[in-house]
């Protein structure tokens, strides 16, 4: 188990660098992430590199048995790069070209620009490839973005080239016959800018796909320059999952040794737990347990304005959230607030003064938890019957056409998320590619984009006795195109679900509800199975015809009254449950909750509003998280004989201090 | 009657046509809008023409008796021409010019353009004019949009050369000596983008009525290249009503052959039968009866998002509620839902899949009924004795300056508009260039830009006995230049309404209500004539005092307590109603039940909320619309003896089904 | 006792000057501000000068005994200027350069317009110094903006050479080492545009420095251009203070003769009458009493939308306010409604038609009360024991940073502004450069930027005696550069204060208060000496320690319950306070009630809301105003035997009509 900080060793005079390494050794910091904005001082001019001071600062720390992650700096180039040639700051989605002052100032598909990466890159591996006081690399720094400037647009056309080999192809799979946009060179081929007001769906995916691949090939580029000089170090990219979608991750992590996030959820608001809960379950179906938290919040976060501080006890909450759910190392963001440069405001464990406070103090508790515990309490499995499918590219096809004002893919995914994790089954986020064969069950909302290959896994695992669950907006698109399916709908996965769309509405600011704007006619599920439970469709409606299905909830209410609202079909050995509309969080919670005894899926038992309970390990390793996320204290009594790790007993009962932790085994 | 459908074949096989052509016969069409966004497939490069595929479309369809609408494909320019000369696109407000990708992507100003524009017109009316499977042509597709190029610049000085003479008129006209805007050169004038904060009014307006003739330009440009060849057809535009009001249509509709126009209910959200009522008797008051609607909603409409789909019954509903207003033509849009491009979720009478469903149903039976009483129930003639005035020139003037931020002369029509819709009496909606001498009455809601002879024929038309109301910000500017009257308001006015504003005050924001933003004083209409009424005045308030006039309102609350807030003057034989504030819409109603009252004005009965009461011709051939736009069965006794068109029997009481229709003859 | 109006005869034709100025004398208007923005009729081409009109026009005016500020025409410049060289357009914060067509066209920087205005400015004053007509001039008006193009790039790099001497002491101050931004050339440091997500804090507020600069220094050229033609006039310039901020006034003010600014109470909506008296205060904290009110509204205002027209007796009420808080003149903005142009709406004492109304009426009455007893109820001191000090460095570093997402810095000030109107203690508003030996107490709140001099000065106060209020988000910053400091909070301040903070939270968007978002835990004034009284934290929630401080206020509820929120010290002869969080509206009154009491603080007696009671001058000399805001007749019992001026009888009671105002002599 790591327990590290985000360090910075250049924002601050040397001779303070003891004393920080003195404060981490005596708080149970073992590991640092340095380096990864700080190419200005390891390289001031061109292919004259500095690296001493890092060499200093890193025995100043190893010599207290702190280890390294190193950073290449690649998210941040120094003016001088940005002077020499200004066409390598990206152009944004409105056709304007960012200026210098901020971050990720970069196209990562200019020629330029891949030179210098090369170089840092390769020169940082010279120095201190296979040094022993490393233990691993980090690639840049939260990939993001899409560029919208001319190496792109060739890069682009390249893409297309590529991917559909003629232009008559490329015409007849995008449609381009409307609205007369048929192209004759793949030169007059646009990028979907701002400057339309809305593109061919086609076009506007592929470009989202070429935009993600991009930031994989740039990846790939520094891995190649970084590999020959690798020694045991272990290669990584702290990936962003908060509203950071514009990347696939599961080719992202392909070539990665290990995976890593970093989790702030105080910066929208209210912390939400499920949503950190589904972060770290989609950090651990992409790479399974043994992930990191590469930057833990660890004080008031923000750029101009601040997040809350975290209340007493909400840093270890966290860090034990991740551990239930798979993380093997917690880093803390950052070591020491900087008092100057953009984000002088995002707080670390200690504050611009440098002397331990409260939050430092926290830090050090749980460092010292992890030694006593660590390594007993994250064994390698988390046992998952459940997957839930998130798609990349059914997002961003999402974030093109919404299809409903009320539709938000990640927010559906949520919802799904919620009833399950309210009852402490556990789930894996996983992505389409993913093997399915583990899995009892499959939760795969609004799955959108489909191909047969797809069809035929889903077909697989549902005849073997799989448990699988859509819902509308499925099986809308063939998923090369972007171009509508020219059957009735959910199109290629009809079959497995027994049942088809007559007919479909939004509800999103319409009259079809009686309710409020996204609200729909009544729906009701039969008393069998799941008991009577009801509530207003939500976000869309879809009018079902049953082939072979059977009802599951029926419309109460509006035009198509007492037609089926959700269906369920039996298929091979398995079951398909469709849902005709988005649900009340009420029955998501009915259908989760039928599924767990009809599965009769392990997980915890059930616990009050707030309060997640989570295993981790299997059969004897087993340990049970209990996580308190409710700022009052809560009693629970236990539903097995288990015993506290801390206070070594057996307990019926226990009370947890607000954002109170406790840990229990067999 | 002509019954339609909007029909793309170039975006499918052409071994479909024939299955096409089968399912609209069989559905009743006989008629289909054709390539109006073809031109990539109709000249694929320049001067190369292909017309073959659309003349075996034709052939397809007028083989199983449907005529043909062809529509010159001039909003969809391809992109060889684009990249040929990028400043072909339009730039915008912001002064940012478009890019290629969707449609409308051109400046009707632009030299290169319009020999483009010649040269496929003239290519189509040399290949089809006159053919006998034609009936008609549409010129290009909903105009619309405000360019601001450098070739526009230019044409706009020119403008105003032609306009004003010498920059010493323009100068002294605009009043450029505020803020020392003096022009020394044509070429200094600029354009009214937003890279100034506010503009000089009168060039201002002079830009959008500069913009609105460009448009007029040059769609009578695409005219005189089809003119040498045409046969027997009639030529059209498709305008737009909602929304769309950049484009004077009473001057864009003077030398076409007939109107239509494109009609969604449920774009906006909700469907406002108020307002496509008035969008209907603005079509009317425009080109007579006999107008269609080119585009009919028939499915969920929309780009990325998308509207609700019309609930069972209200295609029909809105087709008959055209037809009851002056329809000659319902053309439905689209045929069938396209898979691919922008508009892949605006969806058409059948679905992607292409097979009929609950809509085609329904189109199919109102064919049926078409074929029926198509002819029987619409003649020539809409009985109509008073007129809305819309002036596309105020309209602009309030776009630019609103006066009020609660303003909007488009919301203020239809508060005017729902007192005599809700007591089923007719309207024309109007351009003020229309004679006014068929009607009885003119209603003329902040009439802002008069001239002398606007003010001399208002006068005739009251002197002859006709009543007039107006309203607040009535002749405050001299039309031909936005410039402030230099006289005490309504200026032009006064003598016609016989009282004076002595002070105003807008109610946007303001501190003069007690009640919400935008609500002022209390106001109350005098016992004699309207029966005591009461409300708060919204939007603006003047302060009268009365020349010859007495008072039809007073202010019961705020500064002006007691004092006039409307007059009622007699003039020649004839009156004038002046409203010195914006009504709530009890007053409203309250007002033209009086009108109703006083002129014994025709119309329908009065009927429960949501129920429109509509007749169509007169004497003997009058046929009566009775139009349920509710969710619920409404039944209702008819107050004259009437036969019903379908039972053929006579009642005394009917009952309409949720959106159902009945007719009635005397 | 100056009372005018500003007029532009330039607008209107010359025959009507005449009558213009006769109604002007009947109203006993004695002043007019004229010429500002009329530079093309001034100078129709370069170096071509026409001033006779402005003569004549002077003429027609004084000799009806009307004196004359002229202005320069700066804020305008001609088509001609600007078609010479569009560089002189000035260039936004997104980096898009301005279009000719409003007014401010023009960059304070640009070397050829600095020419021009050395131009003009010179041919006035060699025209017009020193006529016996003339009064005063303005220079341009309501200078404001920040300009981001090359030519102020260049003269920023120049700025900065100068403060920091080199790029080493740049990089330093900065903290540029931060996300590798080191500068090794000048011409490498960018504008902080919003092409950057967001800029280093150094550099940033740097910039806002410099644009303050450029503007003090653009007036400067305008001085010495004109003042070796001066006679006895005496030079101003029109301040703004409701939301323009970007302009150190106390720095702009520094070397005009005397002040003034321009009053629209009704602009942001409803009038707020402690935001206008806050204003009023901050005129003569920055240059005592004889300030002008250059424009007062005296109708609706607006562009393209207007305000309410003022109730009847603001115009006048809103007059007295001005001179009980140190006005000695009031200009009435304008003196006719303009026909044309962008401020068509923007009303002046005449509307359009330019006959006397109501408002010319109430302004003439002002003239003649002012004509009696002006001089008597103007003394020239307004006694003041309490300065609430506005810095404005302070603001732009907020502007940058607002730190809490509740947090507005303008907004804070007000709410510590209110507690002390409320209870008529007259406060000035002074900035922190000013003499402090003047007052026993100062309020500086979130005093964000300290250096060593401030601190140096603000412990001399209150070692002398002084009463220091301080609140949350002080001495966080260095001034010089906008770093953190790297001590405990409040930083320089703590041995004043005599606590630091333990730990911080923001409570804006935050989990922290159970209440609504911006708001935290309860807090309540300890019983003594304040009495108990308790609220919400507002904005931001600071954890005390005391080191020799004793709690004022404690939490009442979160994880700080029973600690700290606020402090008193007694230090050296005086007591400093500090605010750990913002405090409800209820406990700013408190404060100010119990500083009140405690200093024996003069002022008025306390009166009903929205009555304003205000003493302008000391001892026999000494007026009291009574200044009723609401709507409704106000009767209020005076607490001293004082003579009404008005009826010259002694009163124990008075009645105020709405919006009245009464006198009184001791």
């Amino acid at each position: 188990m790591i327990v590290g900080v985000d360090y910075y060793p250049e924002h601050w005079p040397e001779d303070r660098w003891e004393r920080d390494a003195e404060l981490m050794e005596e708080a149970g910091i073992g590991l640092v992430r340095l380096a990864e904005f700080a190419w200005s001082k390891m390289e001031p001019e061109e292919g004259s590199f500095n690296f001493d001071w890092l060499d200093r600062a890193m025995e100043v720390l190893y010599s207290r048995g702190i280890e390294v992650v190193l950073g290449t700096p690649t998210a941040a180039p120094p003016a001088w790069i940005i002077e020499e040639d200004r066409s390598i700051l990206p152009v944004d989605e409105n056709g304007d070209r960012e200026g210098f002052g901020a971050r990720r100032h970069y196209c990562p598909n200019h020629p330029r620009y891949r030179e210098h990466t090369r170089r840092i890159v390769k020169a940082m591996g010279e120095r201190f490839g296979g040094d022993p006081r490393l233990v691993g690399w980090q690639l840049d720094n939260e990939f993001s973005g899409r560029c919208y400037c001319d190496y792109c647009k060739e890069a682009f056309q390249d893409w297309l080239k590529e991917k559909y080999g003629s232009l008559e192809e490329l015409n007849e799979e995008w449609g381009t016959i409307f609205w007369s946009q048929e192209y004759g060179e793949w030169e007059e081929i646009p990028l979907p800018t701002t400057r339309a007001r809305a593109h061919n769906p086609g076009l506007h995916l592929d470009y989202y796909r070429f935009s993600s691949d991009s930031w994989v090939d740039y990846q790939d580029l520094q891995l190649e320059a970084l590999r020959p000089t690798l020694g045991d170090e272990r290669v990584t990219h702290n990936f962003m999952f908060a509203g950071f979608t514009g990347i696939d991750y599961s080719e992202l992590g392909e070539e990665l040794d290990f995976l890593s996030w970093d989790n702030y959820p105080l910066i929208s608001g209210e912390p939400r737990t499920e949503r950190a809960a589904a972060a770290h379950d989609l950090a651990r179906g992409l790479g399974g347990t043994g992930f990191w938290v590469m930057e833990e919040q660890s004080g008031p976060s923000g750029w101009n304005v601040v997040s809350a501080t975290p209340r007493p006890g909400q840093i270890k909450l966290w860090s034990y959230q991740a551990l239930a759910r798979g993380a093997d190392g917690i880093v803390f963001f950052r070591w020491r607030t900087c008092r100057v440069g953009t984000e002088q405001y995002w707080h670390g464990v200690l504050d611009h003064h440098g002397e331990p406070g409260r939050r430092y103090d926290e830090v050090k508790e749980f460092a010292r938890e992890m030694e006593e515990v660590g390594k007993e309490i994250t064994p390698d499995r988390v046992p998952v019957e459940v997957a839930l499918i998130k798609d990349y590219e059914t997002g961003w096809a999402f974030e093109i056409q919404p299809n409903s004002t009320e539709l938000d893919y990640e927010e559906e995914g949520l919802a799904h998320y919620h009833g399950f994790h309210r009852l402490n089954v556990p789930l894996d986020v996983i992505t389409p590619g993913e093997d399915f064969s583990d899995y009892g069950a499959l939760i795969a909302p609004n799955l959108y984009l489909v191909n047969e290959e797809l069809r035929k896994r889903l077909e697989r695992f549902v005849r073997g006795g799989g448990t699988l669950i859509l819902s509308y907006r499925s099986g809308v698109k063939e998923s090369r195109n972007n171009k509508v399916v020219n059957q009735l709908l959910p199109g290629e996965l009809r079959q497995l679900v027994g049942a088809h769309v007559e007919e479909y509405t939004t509800l999103g600011g319409s009259p079809w509800g009686e309710g409020k704007a996204g609200e729909g006619p009544a729906i009701e599920f039969l008393p069998h199975p799941l008991g009577s439970m009801s509530g207003r469709a939500r976000v869309w409606a879809d009018r079902l015809k049953l082939d072979r299905a059977r009802p599951l909830a029926l419309y109460r209410s509006g035009p198509w009254e007492g037609e089926p609202a959700a269906s369920i079909n039996e298929y091979g050995a398995g079951t398909v449950i469709y849902l005709g509309s988005g649900l009340p969080r009420n029955m998501h919670r009915g259908l989760a909750y039928w599924l767990k005894e009809r599965m009769e899926l392990s997980g915890a038992a059930e616990t009050p509003a707030g309060v997640e309970a989570v295993w981790r390990g299997e059969g004897d390793e087993a340990v049970l998280y209990l996580l308190n996320h409710n700022a009052e204290e809560v009693t629970l009594s236990l539903q097995e004989d288990l015993k506290e790790l801390k206070s070594g007993e057996r307990r019926e009962e226990i009370t947890l201090s607000p954002y109170g932790v406790a840990l229990f085994r067999r």
